[in-house]
């Protein structure tokens, strides 16, 4: 078998099945070896950063490394935005780029560049193939490089040659290795942390923030008196009725020190100590307390459940917690559309099991408490700050879990970077309901221009931040790509239209105008 | 003044007066700078591989650079694959990339990514900015080299502090460096080549292809019985009625080796030696026949057309030409829309000084011909092989030349990368007709997929080609962008909807269905 055929069936063999792909002439192999291949099923992006959005989200989901076929330098630079999300959501991603034959890369013909160099500040595992033989080996090495704990971009560049020359041979794959177990020394500064008696914060993230892990945090904050919190962006929370409910470290600076002022101790359980999303001029870019002492149970890479079982046995937790059950909120009344009743609507209308991928951007910030008694479900963040991420996540999340309704919240600004992914949606009729907050502005950075104390803005300043003139109709767009959907302007017409998308088994988008 | 004014100071004074910008947080300040700084145009762009394409229109009609706004390394890396074109255009383009303020990097906030290392691969030039005080100096060194001839990518990596402290001052730009003499030795080393009495070939690209460049290289070939001709991707060629006609070398290998095949002698002009684009198993790299000897009359950051002059002094070419002119088509008949009748109405219909930014991948393949009697225009090709920058390529070749019309042909697969520009568009009234060639696939790749010896396709593979199961419907997806259009079918159809779209002030679409 030539070289594309090994990989396939390497990763087929290592349980990365589902590629999402943009291929070009240098990946026509990998294409045709789909057809020898069983068992890997590629799902067609029309723009790379929908490749790799939905890897992640795919990712996420699964619990497995999501894949991306990449044609070229520009290929994968297509993709970085969504792969530095990716990163930051700690996923297991896969990507394959396709490169020129090892021969011809030295003529610099128009589409060569330096393929390595534009992978590596968005990857953990960097390498090009170099001979057919090699290259089933060279996937089974990306695939545990992915698979290391938390979850890691691993990035396999393909030349031509190497994929079509004959003599390739399935890789063998390293066996998982297991979180490392965090060290006595982790669970003692903790402990005396918990019982100094000073107001103490558990930040969570990663698998801390399953419900597992949550009820293990919850558990120790019962006996020891001190909070949790998640922080601001996680790749995946497990939350709703049944589920210990947890707020986030806010994103506004001055919110974000307020919430955190009271603290002395903090226990990072996954989490690094939480900083401002930006600099601000006179703002501090660390958010706890300058006399808070911060101690780490579990860095992102070892046993976080590990380490939340042993402290919770440490401190005598009790065994079973009876989580105050959030109740589910009741319909808003009908009226303009407000977060508020927008968030309401979501707790008492989302179906059990429903996977939320959140790009609300500004709308969104106040969903989570409404949401906190809704049916049980997944809610999946931007993790990293780049938009442009919901549509694809969504996507990549419907394919993981066909069985699951996925509610992509997503502001107007950031869907229209990759409004290329509701082609995707439809044409593999993925259960997505789509939920686009028009406000016709980059909303969020009208408030950053004021933070950053750009006071009194002109005209000129304030057009680069507004989407009106003319008005995107969402609903054209998304017709235009096979999506069916609706505006709505009022929150009569707002819970009638998610009410028929939850109820459409296939993609279906709601313009809200707000 | 703080450190963004001094930069938008500066770069007014060099003449670098548009900006397409996609901002941020981190870029407040420079959007703020905008109302305080007479001359500045910024023209947003729903994604930043719009700015990007649309910064290298701009340029290759302006002839002076255009610039970007970018958020951070995501927002750079959104726009790498358009300035992977630019480069291989040899566009002069500045862009200004936002970053977190020095001292917050060292945290690790969420966007926080190796700026600098993304930048590298597609950038001749890249700084990052220390302080306030030099940033406009910054801007001045960053316009400079971008003015480098032939044309340069230069980054200017702004951290927030830089753009928000106070000490700003303009900065001093330098005379632009005139492009070198080619040597005495190149002019005799192409006068051996004509006077070899071998079938020799005058390979041209850059400004050997504006009207003065043709000019003088056919003068050359008149008198010498040497051939003229184009590489096959280049940033603009001049052409049209009373303009010297020019062919390109095919994409196609075997086409290009054919055509390559009697030439014993080649003098690049700006050129480099013929590379096929791709790798294909059993085919050469290099396409020019074994045998043949190539020169280098002048590479491209050299005085082209002062080595063109002095070439056709030294052989004596004809003070002037009677270009044989090629006569304007007529109008096809009706019938299925095939590119011979496209190509016969773009010849007959064009108006003059049109723009032709052609992004039409295989339906394109043979416009040229038919065309050559078209009235005087500019055609701007697709020059890095990296899709997805023909729509921003018209929009800022139409910002650069309000007064003319922008002629945008598009793939469907190409013209989904970056379909936002339409928005932009229509925002700014830009006089730009597109039509996309709705062949519902990736067209080249099925050839391609053949061309590397995947033979046979099976379902799987041609399905990763396809782009119906849904159809694609542009002209839905344009109205909701606020760009009017429509769809035909028929040659009769297509020439009434150009005709439409000439007659348009603005943007307008025509959806071509093969």
């Amino acid at each position: 078998m030539n070289g594309a055929e090994s990989l396939v069936r390497t990763m087929v063999d290592g349980g990365v099945d589902v590629c999402f792909t943009n291929p070009g002439t240098s990946e026509m192999h990998f294409v045709a070896a789909l057809d020898k291949v069983e068992g890997m099923r590629c799902v067609l992006c029309l723009f790379e950063g929908v490749a790799t959005g939905a890897a992640d989200g795919y990712a996420r989901m699964a619990d497995r490394p999501g894949s991306t076929l990449l044609h070229l330098g520009p290929g994968l630079a297509n993709g970085l935005a969504n792969l530095h999300n990716a990163r930051r959501a700690m996923s297991p991603v896969v990507n394959i780029v396709g490169e020129h034959a090892t021969y011809h890369r030295k003529h610099d013909a128009p589409l060569t560049s330096d393929i390595e160099a534009l992978a590596r500040p968005m990857s953990h595992w960097v390498r090009t193939a170099t001979e057919a033989g090699s290259v089933g080996q060279d996937g089974a090495d990306a695939i545990a490089a992915a698979s290391r704990a938390p979850g890691q971009i691993a990035t396999l560049i393909l030349p031509a040659d190497t994929a079509w020359n004959e003599g390739g041979s399935r890789g063998r794959i390293a066996a998982i290795e297991p979180r490392p177990p965090v060290s006595r020394a982790a669970i003692d500064a903790s402990l005396r942390a918990l019982r100094s008696g000073e107001p103490t914060l558990l930040l969570l993230t990663g698998v801390a923030l399953r419900a597992h892990g949550l009820s293990l945090a919850a558990r120790i904050a019962e006996k020891t008196g001190a909070r949790i919190m998640a922080q601001y962006s996680n790749g995946r929370i497990e939350r709703g009725a049944g589920r210990v409910s947890v707020e986030r470290v806010p994103y506004p600076v001055d919110q974000a020190v307020k919430v955190l002022q009271d603290f002395r101790r903090m226990i990072l359980v996954g989490a690094k100590a939480p900083v401002a999303f930006f600099a601000y001029p006179g703002k501090p870019s660390l958010l706890a307390h300058p006399d808070c002492r911060i101690e780490t149970l579990a860095t992102a890479d070892e046993d976080i459940i590990g380490a939340l079982e042993w402290l919770a046995d440490e401190v005598g937790a009790p065994k079973s917690l009876a989580a105050p059950q959030a109740k589910r909120p009741d319909l808003p009344a009908d009226g303009p559309i407000v977060a508020e009743a927008i968030a309401a609507t979501l707790g008492a209308l989302m179906p059990e099991d429903a996977i939320i991928c959140d790009e609300s951007v500004t709308t969104g910030r106040g969903f989570f408490p409404l949401t906190r008694g809704a049916a049980p479900h997944d809610w999946l963040q931007l993790t990293g700050g780049s938009i442009g991420l919901g549509m694809p996540l969504a996507t990549g999340a419907a394919v993981a879990c066909p069985e699951r309704k996925v509610i992509n919240l997503e502001g107007d600004g950031s869907g229209m970077y990759t409004l290329q992914a509701l082609w995707t949606q439809a044409r593999e009729q993925l259960d997505v309901l789509t939920i686009v907050w028009s406000n016709r502005s980059y909303a969020i950075l009208k408030g950053e221009l004021m933070n950053v104390g750009a006071e009194n803005p002109g005209r000129k300043a304030l057009d680069m931040l507004s989407l009106g003139n003319p008005d995107l109709d969402w609903v054209s767009m998304a017709r235009g790509m096979g999506v069916p959907g609706q505006r709505v302007d009022s929150m009569a017409g707002f819970i009638k239209a998610f009410r028929a998308g939850l109820a459409a088994h296939g993609p279906y988008l709601i313009e809200a105008v707000l």
